[in-house]
């Protein structure tokens, strides 16, 4: 077992170009955001730890459990201002941050960020920096070496492994403290029985994704999400929120905001048709609360919906997609009208 | 996936004797143990925890890194002191403890603990109480309805199912607070996709230990740990560690002091007769550190062997145990003066 553990580990290294020993296996990419954040404020106790308000509320809600929090804005899509993060970093010493969040990409408007300015503003002022790479791993290619942040966080369901498993990347050097503690597996780094069968998951999709078939997915998810956005569209008052360059957003997922109409009967007439859609994210589907990041980039979180594409997507469901939502969305306004 | 996870959830409480909703699954007995301990940190803050020394390191260090420590004695035996619990909550009530630990049984000795006795003292003090059933669950039969705790550990792997799966019971109507935050998952009490895999194995697990299982099981083991004791007690200078009353300790599990040898070369020459004992907990099987537990109890952590059996142990095993043992332990004295 524990060499399969080992072989996985460097599997997942492989992917995301660093070295096996910087991969501290986790029980998802939540953990590995607690993990990354408790450490920090642990390590620079009274320090505040910044985030933007587009950051997954894994993030959002670990600082402010564990620090004093300060804002970070965006832009119209989502974009996080690197002036507020220079600003942070260049501030006196003392008032520095324990900890700067910048994800790699936005996971419901799919927003890419500037990842590489933001470490790098971080790095040259000795600021630890955290990336949450879990909407981006798998989607894009990552290169996590040449990035060079204190701390990144994945998640193996992310990028085709199973649920219930996730990493942090520690840097080579970086002082990192345990979030769970009481035992010495992970190096000492992470106590607890591991999850062997996750993280040999997790090793294998993360092998299966190399070879250029990241690059190959995207560009095939790019040409799909193009169609839906396309189609869309074309019904009125429907409009993408986010980045619309190709160039400069995640090639799986599109969110639309749709005018006059709420988003949870749209999800149940195209679920009503065969088409499967999201009204925010994942992890707070229970919830059934508006979306924070489109709150936090001013877009209006009650009329919009999320659209994501897979390796299992087909033309037919395109279709099927491009048919039904004119029909629904025509059909709520003229019910609500 | 949902409806996995919740029959999955019956089937264990059922095999816990609570009910559904107070089981919060987590990803080992460990990550359990430490959201009992920040928790109950969280929600009295500045006032102390007390716990024995023979709590395993989990508890140990999550009680030691999340507030002020108060030690419970131990005896011999390395049972907890009754009398230092009933001191502890019967303090002025500004000063009671924020969490008083007392594990179900001792997972190196195999020790009984007094846990009714020392639930009930805390109950009616209005001090929480955890219990760490991870090395009880499965080998005993546990009803943590009628115990009453406020917070009960237990692990998947210890009871037949999958590593890096656990569960945390919460009491009805005890106030909780989350320790991996940022999601709903869990009904909001603990967030992070959920590993269905694990989850689904450890109900499995729980529900083939049914209609007597344990009790059965317990009887088999309780009759091959009496033949392995008798077979180590041949040889000079050997005793059993804990209490050696069958019914106050756990069925499948034996500690053994050996005077004049170490404990790693007697492991190593067990090994090479193709029999598998340890010396120390398997959460610090790689820091190969003198036992915590035995060092409380005033033993020798040195000189001391754990030997467990399983439902795959056979007699051919414990005759191989019992025709090495001597000769290796023997050997090694000999060797040594």
């Amino acid at each position: 077992m524990r060499a399969r553990i080992e072989a996985a580990r460097e599997q997942l290294a492989g992917f995301l170009g660093v070295r096996p020993r910087q991969v501290v296996f986790t029980s998802s990419g939540t953990e590995a955001i607690n993990a990354a954040v408790f450490g920090a404020a642990r390590a620079a106790p009274g320090r505040p730890i910044a985030s933007a308000g587009v950051e997954h509320s894994a993030v959002r809600d670990a600082s402010a459990r564990a620090a004093p929090t300060v804002e970070i804005g965006v832009d119209r899509t989502g974009r996080i201002d690197l002036g507020d993060v220079l600003a942070l970093v260049e501030s006196p010493p003392a008032q520095r941050p324990a900890l700067v969040h910048c994800q790699w990409a936005n996971h419901e408007v799919a927003t890419l960020q500037p990842v590489k300015e933001v470490v790098a503003a971080c790095r040259a002022a000795s600021v630890p920096v955290h990336v949450d790479a879990c909407a981006a791993a798998g989607q894009l290619p990552i290169d996590l070496g040449a990035l060079g942040a204190d701390l990144v966080s994945v998640s193996a369901h992310k990028l085709g492994g199973p649920g219930g498993v996730g990493a942090l990347v520690v840097a080579q050097g970086s002082r990192f403290e345990p979030f769970i503690v009481g035992g010495q597996q992970e190096r000492a780094r992470r106590a607890g029985f591991e999850n062997a069968l996750g993280i040999v998951g997790f090793g294998a999709a993360a092998a299966a994704l190399g070879s250029g078939r990241v690059e190959r997915e995207a560009e095939r998810a790019r040409h799909l999400v193009a169609q839906l956005a396309a189609a869309a569209l074309r019904t009125e008052g429907v409009v993408v929120v986010g980045d619309r360059d190709p160039e400069r957003r995640l090639p799986h997922l599109v969110c639309l905001g749709v005018a006059g109409v709420e988003a949870e009967p749209v999800v149940i007439g195209l679920d009503r048709a065969g088409v499967a859609v999201h009204s925010g994210s994942a992890c707070s589907s229970e919830a059934l609360e508006p979306s924070a990041v489109l709150a936090a980039m001013g877009a209006d979180p009650e009329h919009s919906l999320r659209l994501s594409v897979g390796w299992s997507t087909t033309d037919v469901d395109i279709a099927a997609f491009a048919s039904a939502f004119g029909t629904v969305v025509e059909g709520l306004r003229a019910l609500a009208g």
